[in-house]
């Protein structure tokens, strides 16, 4: 198995015959999934989704691909793949049409029309091209054709990308649900057919390579939701992805059989269900739906909510009726359910959540205690039929952090790769396929960009950094104003400190040994502005360590008069 | 059931007969235990423990009880009981010594060896009671009895306390190990003749009461160590808390049995082991142990370390390993084994620190892959036999989250104690036993106190909102220097910024729109310092916001000269 190292070169020039790889997101971490190929000096990009920031990266409201890699060559882009519309495939499309609005976007019906539904309220109008799994359209050079694939959102597809440098399979995120509710199976016979015509590249979801199995089917829910709602005293609040559709409808189809009747709350759920009902992806029979406004005129026995909310989010519906800070206030007749996956990084979040509805007596369902929720991955035993279905030459774990990648190289071996043709790369990393052989050949940028209100890319590391020591430590500043010829203060010093803890006597004790310090400097004559700011500085967080062992950041402020 | 209410009065007078049972820590949150109870006009502690604080409680080190409950009555406290010897039981009482250092401390051996160890790094000679099981010991109007429980420590007890209001059993941290490595049981017959004597309440650990079942034995993990041992290729680095005594001990007997030499690393883990080695806790066999300098001397398929670091803690030894910062370079030929549980709030962190070490190709064994930790909580079957042993007049149960103290709730209710009999109570909480009933009778002041380096109760929560913001948005602040008669601007406006991600191009633009606003403000001459400092704040802010869409402080400076 090839590793790829920090430093690695910037890459060669790519051989005309070959293909070449460069993930943007997604290998290393799960979101922001971007795959460009470039051959015969086009490029083609699978999937352009957003990440969601975590606790060290403060205040970002998301994070994108860095497109530098192909900032000078978005007239050479082909198309723009969708394999599926969740946020981590399509969040940063938004983004890219900034730059280029005219990027063809190619994706199944849903993918496009959820797509759509977003770049509207981006005010951006696409040029799109619809396929279906079964198509094999042409982009350039590249020759594609669309699979089906089973996910935890309808209508995912595969792609197999063809070009003179051999054939690719990209899955996408998929699952193999043997008894989807759609009755749209992951098209294995599709994998097995172009196994026999010979992978020379396989990229695979790597998301749950880890966990050994299979996933349970979604169908498995059903029951489970309707026990719950068999047994429910009143009111029923379930929490799930604004995007689950299949999870949606089994609510509703439980709501049906009670007679209760549903209500969407949330817009991103409002707006995605109105698209599914729309396309025919989710049944609504006449007269369940009831609009916010009605809920009133509902005995709580007869209604069921569905909301977003389910990781915790403070701003959700779901948290605020968990604070008592929502009109929907929580009762002991109450029953919530949890039907999602809990998102690595949101547990604290979410277990507030439950927290806060449980002290208000409710009913928490959740995926800790009920089968509320199945993974819309692939999990091991999975991931071995598409390995020994497909056979690929070479083979390229994709979708995931460094574990999940590590866990599926493992199982590619089992399967007979032969460990040289494994390759596990990072974002940016360079693979190049020539000659049936696929191996890293350099390294590109793939930072971080971060999205932070109106802004993409302003907020760097630097920022965050200060971010993370304000947030830790708070902040002292000292503004000193002096006579611009004696050098004498004639303002001053005035400290003010936010976060740092500090007891507003003790600034009395910091102003004497500053204004001692500084009448030093101004008497020893030598001093210029940027060497006072520096014994301000000083003066002031050597006194602050002594006294506190704290070290907030100082802004020491001199100002001539 | 009784359900605590926001807005509970103040408690009344405590009848003569009465016992009164307030905690200030523990009931709602997990750690920082510590249970006040009073009768006769004296008093008794059940332990005093920190929390450690999540990511809302940013740059905080840890989280004390508030003592303001007791603070005019620390001479009346007959004794502090330390359960066992974890940091959620005993860290604060350095904190407690402070208010009266000769408050005695009663617990087992191991219990106080590792106080008074942490005592002596905060210079403190305490005042000490050691006991053990089987022991009756009166304190004041107390009668104590003590009884051996098992932990994910040893030397763990609970006690049994008697007054005239009644008899109370509070189980403290427990599990029910069958087959305990020290051989020393959770005394269930103990409980049993004291339920037959007449429990009036019981008090006893929530952690667990959501989970299913019984926790399986700490033996388990002896068999899965030894096949990581026995496959590991060269160094072997087990993380784990520096507490679990049984846990470090199988390790060490894994080592011996392979031929490995052991070394500790980390203060808190050299500190406890070698506490549990001198009292014979711990068995360490000649020749086994290697010194940290010595290292280099032992064939790395020789080796095994142990350290700290489980929980993803950003300074530990092991976390530094996994990002390439430690004089141990993690290779494909090491094994890591973080054998322990994973606190929740911890996820990303040492979620962080597996992919970290799987980058490098460690093989990392962990409680997601393999049997390495067992909790050292009682789960919900446990529970139930000591519920049905004690057959309690009241209960109450502590230790716990919401979602755990109502899970253990319906556990007594299902073992038959009568619903009124049971209290769900909060920190602050006041619980009166009188004539045999335990009720809900007023509450008292139960908040954070913060530890924030030197500092204690200094960090308020408005200093934590503030880093909240800071952290999330950072700041702007602007001097302007005005001339204290005419008003007018003689120095600045200047700007700094920091986290704030604004473009310093930008602040050429504020600093225009400021000396417009600044110039009208002074020509109109009715503004003062405080409407010139608003004048400022509303001028950036806005500017902010329109271009920005954020909301970093906005701190004005406005200085007469």
């Amino acid at each position: 198995m090839s590793h790829p190292h920090p430093g690695l070169p910037a890459p060669p020039a790519l051989p005309e015959h070959g293909l070449r790889i460069v993930a943007l997101g997604g290998l290393g971490e799960i979101g922001r999934n971007m795959t460009v190929f470039e051959h015969g000096g086009r490029l083609l990009i699978v999937d352009c989704g957003v990440l969601f920031p975590e606790t060290e990266q403060p205040g970002i409201d998301l994070i994108l691909p860095d497109f530098e890699y192909i900032r000078d060559r978005l007239d050479l882009i082909d198309a723009v793949i969708l394999t599926h519309g969740h946020e981590d495939h399509i969040g940063a499309v938004p983004y890219l049409l900034r730059e280029r609005p005219d990027i063809p976007l190619v994706g199944s019906r849903l993918t496009l029309a959820l797509l759509e539904a977003k770049l509207t309220e981006h005010r951006i109008r696409p040029v799109t091209r619809e396929v279906s799994e079964g198509q094999r359209v042409r982009f350039g050079p590249f020759d594609c054709e669309f699979l089906a694939v089973n996910h935890s959102i309808p209508d995912a597809l595969a792609v197999a990308i063809r070009t003179p440098a051999g054939l690719v399979l990209a899955t996408g995120d998929f699952k193999m649900d043997q008894l989807p509710l759609d009755g749209r199976l992951t098209d294995l016979g599709g994998f097995a057919r172009l196994g026999a015509e010979g992978i020379d590249l396989l990229l695979s979801d790597s998301t749950n390579a880890e966990v050994p199995g299979f996933v349970t089917s979604e169908r498995s829910i059903g029951p489970v939701v309707d026990e719950v709602f068999a047994t429910a005293q009143e009111r029923i609040i379930v929490a799930c992805f604004a995007s689950h559709i299949h999870r949606v409808q089994q609510v509703l189809d439980a709501a049906v059989a009670c007679g209760r009747r549903v209500c969407f709350i949330g817009r991103s759920m409002v707006r995605n269900m109105g698209v599914a009902r729309e396309l025919g992806y989710l049944r609504v029979p006449d007269g369940v739906m009831v609009e916010p406004k009605q809920l009133d005129d509902v005995p709580p026995d007869r209604l069921v909510l569905v909301c977003t909310g389910s990781q915790g989010e403070p701003m959700s519906a779901l948290s605020r009726m968990a604070g008592r800070d929502h009109q929907i206030r929580i009762t002991e007749r109450d029953t919530v359910m949890l039907a999602s996956s809990l998102i690595p990084g949101n547990e604290t979040a979410v277990n507030r959540v439950i927290n806060g509805l449980t002290r208000w007596g409710a009913r928490v369902v959740h995926k800790g205690n009920a089968l509320v929720h199945v993974s819309g991955h692939a999990s091991a035993g999975e991931l071995l039929y598409v390995l020994n279905m497909t056979r690929p030459g070479n083979f390229m774990p994709i979708h995931g952090e460094w574990r999940h990648l590590r866990a599926h190289a493992k199982l590619a071996a089992l399967t007979g790769v032969p460990e040289d043709n494994i390759v596990i790369a990072e974002d940016g990393v360079v693979v190049d396929l020539v000659d049936g052989h696929a191996s890293i050949v350099g390294a590109v940028p793939a930072g971080y960009v971060y999205v932070d209100g109106l802004s993409v890319g302003e907020v760097t590391e630097t920022s965050l950094k200060d971010r993370r020591i304000l947030g830790e430590e708070g902040f002292v500043s000292i503004v000193v104003g002096v006579d611009s010829t004696s050098g004498k203060v004639v303002a001053g010093p005035e400290i003010h400190a936010r976060g740092a803890g500090i007891a507003n006597e003790d600034f009395d004790q910091i102003i004497e040994r500053l204004e001692a310090v500084l009448q030093d400097a101004a008497t020893s004559g030598a001093a210029d502005l940027h060497q006072m700011n520096q014994v301000v500085r000083r003066t002031v967080g050597k006194w602050v360590n002594d006294n506190y062992r704290r070290r907030p950041m100082i802004i020491p402020v001199v100002v001539e008069v």
